[in-house]
């Protein structure tokens, strides 16, 4: 017998529907509120015009309030004198015309000649420059109608027309509740099997932006009748109730059986992902979503259900992000019948949008932060076919992404210094990086995914770094500049007062040494098999060959916390860990651009950046790099 | 002797050239905060991620946890079984697998036996749906750079990576300092000659929505010392100080002496229109902003000028408002050498954006929520030709201006009531209006600047309705629909009890009756003219004839506020301001379209809401209308 997994996996347009149309008629109760603390609140019925403004005949310059028929022959020639108090008089603008007067003349074009005598040389109409009442707005005319969302101009109209107060939609209440026995508190210490619960706190803030006033309920264990009645309790208070983790079918995972139990379950797991596992249902004719745990998951459900309802109660149109259309490259494969919502970096390259995906999965929040995008593969399609067009909804603005420049590669931590360094001196573009091994950014940038790539391969025959590997890639194709960025030590990583004595490759053949390998393609993955092949040894007898990380510090991290005895990594990661290092080889970290691209502005700023004092010595305080040939560039032909 | 208007006009580029290189250097404080309070605010350092997310090889699905060599040759056929404990062992998305474990099945494709057995039918790779070690997050990463603005994923992103606390700008101080003896708090009883300060909260707004901390100064009376002091406290407790009015040229403007007199002055007056009248200064090395008192005037300022003062402190961008292209279908004059800001209005026609103005003049707060767009006319041209395309910078959502529908011509109170009804039912579509008058409405129809016009034109040959008018615009041209709206009352608004006893049209010859007029084009003009006609009367005896209202309700006002004795008008805008009403004449207002409009669905919903009694009942309770025609339409020919 296998455990059931989902009551009724339907399709994303479907779960969308049911929801919204079993709460179409859910209305908020409205509030009275003084209209200075109405910004961004929605009308609940229409404004309309407590009194006109102005609200008097008004002069609308500075100037001089006239009878405009003295002014009517005037002329350069035959000016026209006015005696104060008796034919005109000074006035400001907002000053009330004085009865006996009907224009005004603008202070620049009056001469004035004394005390009490001006000269007038033009004439002007009745009524010049003379606010008439209600020109501005008209006593009980309309300024608002309902459902309008109240912003700063709005609030100054009502204030202008003397309106005081105004009916509102009242703010949508959420409650967020988090469950799950392994949940702690952000800063909390985190035992093993211990998870911080930030999922809560994120779409404690969305649903905030998205105007809701939101109470962040305390962490609830895994415990039926305290998840149950925690539903219960938020039912009661407020409109709409959110659980966090326990949607899908996992032992503890007691969400469905509650909300059967209390309520009536509409949809259980939508052909999405991330996002498969979440719970629509209804208790006392209130809404209930049941979020998955993972990160990515729930705050993809939490935008495509608890947004579009919020927006739906507080009769706001439900905005999609703001999309573009860019290449894919390497195809995408994906599932028929599932919707996919796929994270990419865009690059803008010869005026093309190019899109390339990050590392999948649904948990990592920092290739979240990173990305550009999210494109979603339909239902319908198998994937994106290389050099097809996608759709993709941006997460960053439109400008931004048409001026940054990408980066695929091998990853040194001297990139984040020069992607701060970027940053602080507001260049107006960024530099984005995705970390996926030497080889990787170079075919990359041969697809024309990226700006630049970062790599360091060693040419064992002739002991150079990247120019083989360039002149196979590139040759009789493109000119290619080769920038240093720095030149670095690489060598084995092992724990704090090595332990295990680890002082050459040879030992990583000793059996109770676990070793953590780099992911294929990467610099350090053909360092190492080129340092094995040197020492004669057999991969198969290195403990951990096949276990991969994808970057220098991840494979230090894992030393760091006592997965693995040894790897084979660059200086400043160990020292960034905390690991002692034995030095094996100095070698080359280059950047990899197309030639034509030494033109490009923000090019020449980032040449300029790694040939700056600021850059090289925040790369030297990181240990382990020699920086004498930064910023040095080579061409290598394209014949 | 003239009066000395500005130190130094200059155009806007230059000025902002000038503010934002002075300040170039000023930087903003920063304190350290929590990260769950750090949404929105901006980073002054780049974020390390303080420890590795997962911190422990962790489940990555709901199942059984195994040693993956043991399913190594299972199959359907041949399934492995294994054994609760020794082999296997429940665990949950998240949990730590056990030591003697490395790999874990899902759920789903586990058969469990019984009690301590499952049935494996696949074998799966080592480390299969494990997360391994800082697999989201690693710890010393960079997560976030320098100078970003923190949302909420990258609120989640730094919990997750255990960073509890955050280095962030402080938020810019900003004091506004309305000033000018005539200003009176909102919601205050206004005399002659007051007027209500809203400026200031309206700026108080949008400061905060840029990322500022307001203080709202009180309003400051017209007098030098006070004003000084008020400049010189600001200064010394904030990073922006603005002041609202008195950087003109009148007699009480003094703003500028004082500054002159504390600090010094860097611009005095820039080419543009609204807006010119503006002071920006240094006092004690910070930015002093002197707004002109108009309304639009002062947004446009704080928009054009403090706003890209606040994000160059905030190391944001300065983003201009999302912008679009239309056509302008009638000519807009401007001076050369004065860059002005035009508010317009956008339609959608046959897929081609048209922009049209709105009226002029920096005053209407009104004129300024109701429009779509602001067109600004470059120095170097002197206006926009017909045809021209022009860019527009968006007040509205694009998909909104796309959607909406804009109705030109002449008022009536009911439209108030359609505008609303549509909002209310949420259609995803607006209905914008602009009242010039029924013969404007008819060119703007023809020339094919909105979808609907509004009129109500007698023919006094036959009596009929707009007929002639649309036979006279349209003939031999198009077929045009006409669809009733109201049947209603015009007739003579008097004053309350009708004091000056006006009892019919010849009643306005006396002398000591003020009459208030429509503007030319309006329907009731034509009446009016049409009823003098009738009457044998000279317009040149009528008293204010050439005075002119744009709407009913604006005549109604008048008269309401004294400034005259009577106007032709409808009986509801009499109703409304409390006037009495002398019936002369019965008559239509219809709504006119293009016939092949008759397809959008707009229109036929707009066509429903006209015929249902929700519509028709809250018409009716305006008084002076018949609705027995409402939503009836004929179609007038094409030949």
């Amino acid at each position: 017998m296998k455990r059931k997994a989902y009551l009724n996996k339907i399709s994303l347009s479907k779960a969308q529907k049911i929801l919204l149309d079993r709460f179409k008629k859910y209305s908020l109760e409205t509030e009275i509120i003084n209209v200075e603390e109405s910004h961004n609140r929605i009308t609940a019925q229409a404004v309309f015009a407590k009194s006109s403004a102005p609200h008097y005949y008004a002069s609308a310059m500075d100037g001089v309030a006239v009878k405009a028929e003295k002014t009517d022959y005037a002329s350069e020639r035959d000016p026209v004198i006015l005696q104060k108090q008796k034919e005109f008089s000074y006035i400001d603008t907002g000053d009330p015309i004085p009865d006996k007067f009907n224009a005004v003349i603008k202070i620049e074009d009056v001469e004035v000649l004394d005390e009490s005598n001006i000269e007038i040389i033009k004439s002007v109409p009745v009524w010049n420059n003379i606010r008439s009442i209600g020109e501005s707005v008209i006593k009980k005319q309309m300024i608002i109608p309902s459902y309008s969302k109240i912003d700063a101009y709005d609030v100054g109209a009502m204030l202008e027309a003397q309106v005081s107060k105004v009916k509102v939609l009242k703010k949508p209440k959420a409650r967020i509740i988090p469950t799950g026995s392994e949940l702690v508190s952000p800063n909390t210490e985190r035992k093993k099997g211990q998870i911080t619960d930030f999922n809560s706190t994120m779409l404690n803030l969305l649903a905030k932006q998205w105007g809701c006033v939101v109470k962040q309920n305390k962490i609830v264990e895994d415990d039926y009748r305290k998840i149950k009645n925690n539903i219960l309790d938020s039912v009661k208070n407020n409109d709409i109730t959110v659980t966090i983790a326990g949607s899908s079918a996992g032992r503890e995972d007691y969400t469905l059986n509650i909300l059967q139990e209390i309520g009536k379950v509409l949809v259980h797991g939508v052909d999405i992902m991330p996002g498969k596992p979440i719970i629509i249902a209804e208790v006392d004719n209130k809404p209930v979503l049941g979020m998955p745990g993972y990160p990515l998951s729930a705050l993809l459900d939490f935008n495509l259900f608890f947004k579009p309802l919020v927006k739906h109660f507080l009769k706001q149109p439900y905005k999609l992000p703001e999309s573009i259309q860019a290449t894919v490259k390497k195809k995408i494969p994906s599932s028929a019948g599932l919707k996919e919502f796929v994270r990419v970096n865009i690059a803008n390259i010869d005026d093309q949008l190019i899109a390339t995906t990050q590392k999948r999965g649904s948990a990592s929040m920092h290739s979240l932060i990173n990305a550009d995008g999210i494109l979603p593969i339909p239902e319908s399609k198998e994937g994106i076919f290389s050099n097809e067009k996608a759709k993709i909804y941006l997460l960053k603005s439109k400008e931004k992404i048409k001026n940054n420049l990408l980066m695929i590669g091998s990853h040194d931590l001297s990139i984040d210094v020069l992607v701060d360094q970027i940053k602080k001196e507001e260049l107006g573009f960024e530099l984005n990086i995705q970390s996926v091994g030497s080889l990787s950014g170079l075919v990359s940038l041969k697809r024309g995914e990226c700006h630049l790539a970062g790599a360091h391969l060693l040419d064992p025959k002739t002991g150079q770094y990247n120019k083989k590997h360039i002149n196979d890639f590139f040759k009789n194709y493109q000119e290619i500049a080769v920038m240093n960025l720095v030149n670095r030590e690489q060598g084995l990583m092992v724990k704090k007062d090595n332990p295990k004595k680890i002082e050459k490759i040879i030992d990583l053949k000793e059996k109770d040494i676990k070793f953590i390998n780099r992911q294929r393609g990467s610099g350090t993955r053909v360092l190492f098999d080129y340092l094995l092949d040197e020492n004669n040894i057999d991969k198969k007898v290195i403990q951990g060959y096949n276990t991969e990380e994808l970057t220098h510090m991840g494979a230090a991290v894992q030393i760091a916390e006592g997965s693995a005895d040894s790897a084979l990594g660059i200086r400043a990661a160990a020292e960034a860990a905390g690991l002692d290092f034995i030095p094996i080889k100095k070698e080359k970290y280059d950047i990899i651009i197309k030639a034509n691209m030494l033109k490009d502005k923000r090019i020449k700023k980032i040449i300029e950046i790694i040939q700056s004092n600021k850059f090289q010595n925040s790369v030297k305080s990181l240990k382990g790099y020699e920086l004498k040939d930064s910023g040095k560039i080579s061409i290598i032909g394209a014949d």
